[in-house]
């Protein structure tokens, strides 16, 4: 499953700039990123004159341009296509996908603020609101980074969104003392103990799991 | 199967004005058009400034714009991709597949040709050359159509590449007299038909079938 993260805020808010800045901070750790714009009004796509401009300006339904870097697409629609569906159909082998705008979807949601274009955020945590990104700090029981602090904010994605596999790890204290374990067997406790607990109740999102046992 | 169908010429022959003319005299008749056009030499989609522009710039690797009309992508890849690639992970919902370009590849091509552009066709017979469009006859055991006598080379796509479901049809004759069939009663017996004779051997691929039966 490829994460959904939506960037959301009132018009020149800032959200393009702040989609550039992640991805440049999480590129540099390896992250591949997609992002899906939501663009209501319709757009320009293509170069007016370029021969895929004029296969789609004659009337093809889809147009594909292909070269051994990139590849281009332009297809028609009947109606505004949901978030996920746009994944499904078109989106593999990246690690997250940021999107700019879709308020409306469920997805978690970052909301950029700036004092100058409002008074109130517009979105709130029962929106999956998962975080703030503002030059004016707010209290609504999510973090609030401030506009130019995009090293906590990609480290805040990241460990949210992006670290499940890397932050795998346990530890074994007996009798109050902590024993070192090889990567071998911690690995091979990791996966027998979440199989044996996944299966259980309440136990269908791991994150953090305390164990503790009296002989 | 949707089918592909591709336009080969040398350069300045006249081959994206060709499928502008093509997908106007095809959508006429309601037929549903894909356009890929391969690009060996990089190309340049977006609209330099654009918040998508400005995601790819940035590094993303994928980067989707979508409207209630239609969807662009953008997305990097790391070698030229067969024709049966593209059309399978980007293509549905269309009647037929135009490409301009892709030479090497084995699907059928028309050639475009301009006395003025070279001496001799770039495309044989034994590379699958279906037809050729140009402004001097050639005898090469396949059709050649004049450069702007568009209807006979729709007519001849349509038919070799279109119009195997439009065709459909059956006649019954009883003892020398046509007999008249309700369109459920042809249908009917067409489905009835292919179903028993497509397992036979030679059956594979019926395009007339005529039977006869003496009681």
């Amino acid at each position: 499953m490829i994460p959904i993260l939506s960037i959301v805020g009132k018009s020149d808010s800032g959200k393009t700039t702040l989609i550039e800045k992640l991805i440049n901070a999480l590129k540099e750790d390896g992250y591949r990123i997609a992002t899906i714009k939501h663009d209501v009004h319709g757009f320009e796509m293509d170069v007016e004159g370029k021969d895929s401009w004029r296969h789609k300006k004659a009337g093809a339904q889809v147009v594909i341009v292909s070269s051994p870097e990139k590849i281009a697409l332009i297809k028609d629609v009947k109606e505004d296509k949901p978030l996920g569906k746009i994944k499904d159909e078109f989106i593999k082998d990246v690690d997250l996908v940021l999107t700019e705008g879709y308020k409306r979807e469920n997805f978690p949601k970052i909301e950029v603020f700036r004092r100058e274009s409002g008074k109130d955020l517009i979105t709130s945590t029962e929106e999956n609101l998962v975080a703030i990104v503002s030059d004016t700090p707010f209290q609504k029981g999510v973090p609030c980074f401030h506009l130019d602090d995009i090293p906590s904010l990609a480290k805040f994605i990241k460990e949210k969104f992006l670290d499940t596999r890397k932050k795998r790890d346990i530890s074994l204290c007996v009798n109050g003392k902590d024993v070192s374990l090889k990567p071998f067997i911690k690995n091979m406790l990791i996966l027998s103990l979440h199989g044996i607990l996944s299966s259980l109740k309440e136990c269908e999102a791991m994150e953090e799991v305390a164990i503790k046992i009296n002989f």
